[in-house]
């Protein structure tokens, strides 16, 4: 099957010296993708002519489509557009489109006065299409060369997107004829990579070669993707759920999600959908538990909030955990968990609540309760469950895996209880 | 003076499909600069034996060191590690010390059974030197062909970082002469980068060759790093330090800490050494600044708890915000923020306390309180002071601004509090 591969350069010093974090790449690889065509190849290089030259000799190699993004901003500006003039032939000239769009910008959005730098912007190679930036001062450039396409985009995020979604995508679409390329993504928690692996490998050996299976671990979570390629959407997208659903049945006891979803959006889901609220007591995450859950939208509606209990005498005065449980049993134990969600549950009035206490290290361990070592317990006004773990990580990895054990403690609790509560 | 040239490929077809953002090389990419080495080029591409070799041939032509992460997982095992044998010309043997290790992990770590996909992880080319995972079961290997270096590391970041931190850049320092480089770093706040451009630019023109001057905007606060190259370490130490002084001089006005501290972490030394305690409340942040704050090892010294009052029956219950208050000011009010930091000092009982409410998004905004809309109050049993912020990004990046310039506006307070009460 003929494949259309793209490559995408980015352009930039800070990329080199890990001051940034490239989320450009991963966002244009994902809406090429669904496009249908197969990002072969990413290469960072710095601000520098020949890094750039060469990079563009490679990639014009070995892909179909190039897209680079960076080097346009108005302190950028001197060496990305001269070296793509140069490179495909053309000279520098002024666009009055362009320069009309800059001064419209300049004089009804940014309320700022233009200077020579801004001007230069409008300044494009003339062997390019424009591509009209509508949220910024750079446009996009289209070349043509040996049958090749190379697109320059401006490396700020939101005006690569809009140029991607409203310019090149579509005029990719129109000049190739593209494969269909669909994914399907189910996560598995509680068994290894290695485990899992063993136990689908005669499905593995069975998918047809359209059909391919990724393995993605995280925090003791398996991601599981099929990504299947062809021409026929409808036998394509019948042959990728067959094998999926396949898939989710040998998986049944292991499986968390099958959506392409992060613990919390299927405690969100899970919330949604039965209506109810959930409060979080947390000691040894400190607020991390609560923060996932509020890091995404909407979470209102069924986080109503939470306690951070760091220090003992908060979990007594607003968890009314005993003074005889945290001396007798200590803070890190069952006892104390079980009366933080009861706490909890109480005090913020929800229908489930959450409760972590454990230690994060490096410090604090004993023989008997060495680092790593957590209590969660989970439960609503009519039952609480509990679960021991002992985590061997560093600090920050010990309150992520705590986190995301916790809330898969939580999310078994909320199903088997909706169950019970349906028959 | 001659450089040593790093390129950073990375395997692995979520990458190619924007599945995961690739974090690693960024950090990558800061460490190998700390210790000398230029990363001249950043590659990504997919579980692809072909893909693999070309970028090998590639980066090999034109960098000193190769370092590969990813394609070493049990399930992706099968192209990595018999590519770097064919490549440098080796065959796969058993070792018998990471055949220790990983046993070691199943028995006493994950206290699971071993299977033979586990005992093929110790399986390495007997062209490379092994290098120790402490955390996890895939070794690191060293080769070296044509006087150039490659290193493949797992992909799985904090068993990623741990072999870099502890056996790659101790090797590389060792293998090459690598220039000395010295970085001095501080922080400033409200200032912006064109501004603090402007108000220095003749600093940063009797900067002599040696010294490089960096602006590394973050959250509204910049850091600026200077960074010193040379082979005379103490010539160099003299001149960095006497520039570093100057221009902490210049900036004392906006000056947050002369050290490359987190925000959070200047927090914690305030608290520390004037052995004062925290508690936080917060709305719109979710607990994400006590997370920032607990992150932190030690820090029950001082951060005694916090409340995540998402609901505004939760504000009204915990921390007694009058519910005259949410109807007439609402609950993004300084009013509101006032009466929270009001109910924390008294629930929580600590010298200090934060709190925090605002809009987030992408829902909820009106036109009197726009999205982006947040205010923060600061004090303690004495004083409350107050801030309004007005954040424009999407919401992940909203609740950083605002915890960023919460703990700046605390960090303010603590200072003109602890020199009141000096005075």
């Amino acid at each position: 099957m003929q494949i259309t591969k793209a490559s995408i350069i980015t352009i930039g010093d800070e990329l080199l010296i890990g001051q940034v974090i490239d989320t450009n790449s991963a966002w244009m690889a994902q809406v090429l993708n669904k496009a249908g065509i197969t990002v072969s190849r990413r290469v960072a290089v710095g601000d520098e002519w020949n890094a750039i030259w060469e990079a563009l000799d490679q990639e014009m190699e070995s892909a179909d489509i190039i897209l680079l993004t960076g080097g346009l901003g108005p302190t950028a500006d001197d060496i990305t557009k001269p070296l793509l003039c140069e490179y495909f032939g053309g000279k520098l000239v002024l666009n009055q489109g362009v320069l009309n769009h800059v001064t419209y910008l300049f004089e009804k959005v940014y309320n700022r006065p233009m200077i020579e730098r801004n001007i230069k912007q409008a300044e494009v190679p003339d062997v390019c299409t424009v591509l009209h930036n509508a949220n910024g001062t750079a446009p996009g450039m289209w070349f043509e060369k040996d049958r090749k396409i190379l697109v320059s985009l401006p490396g700020v995020p939101f005006e690569m997107k809009g140029l991607m979604t409203a310019e090149v995508i579509p005029a990719l679409l129109k000049k190739f004829s593209l494969p269909v390329i669909l994914h399907r993504t189910l996560i598995t928690a509680g068994i290894g990579e290695s485990f899992l692996a063993e136990r689908i490998k005669e499905f593995e050996n069975s998918l047809p070669a359209s059909i391919r299976l990724a393995y993605l671990p995280n925090y003791g979570m398996v991601r599981l993707r099929l990504s299947a390629t062809g021409f026929e959407r409808e036998e394509l997208t019948a042959a990728i759920e067959s094998k999926f659903t396949e898939l989710q049945d040998m998986l049944a006891d292991v499986l968390i999600t099958n959506q392409d979803q992060s613990m919390e959006e299927v405690i969100a889901d899970l919330l949604r959908s039965g209506h109810k609220t959930l409060a979080t007591a947390e000691s040894c995450t400190g607020g991390y538990i609560a923060h996932l859950l509020t890091a995404m939208p909407g979470s209102s509606k069924y986080f109503l909030g939470g306690i951070v209990s760091y220090d003992n005498q908060v979990k007594q005065d607003l968890l009314e955990v005993t003074p005889e449980t945290l001396y007798t049993e200590g803070a890190v134990s069952e006892a104390t968990v079980r009366q933080m969600v009861q706490g909890a549950l109480k005090s913020i009035k929800t229908d489930y609540a959450l409760a972590v206490s454990g230690i994060m290290g490096p410090d604090g361990g004993s023989d008997e309760k060495p680092v790593g070592t957590v209590w969660v317990a989970v439960g609503n006004s009519r039952e609480i469950i509990t679960q021991r773990f002992r985590f061997r990580f560093e600090r920050r990895r010990n309150i992520e895996l705590t986190a995301v054990n916790a809330l898969n403690l939580l999310r078994k609790f909320i199903i088997d209880n909706t169950v019970s509560t349906i028959n």
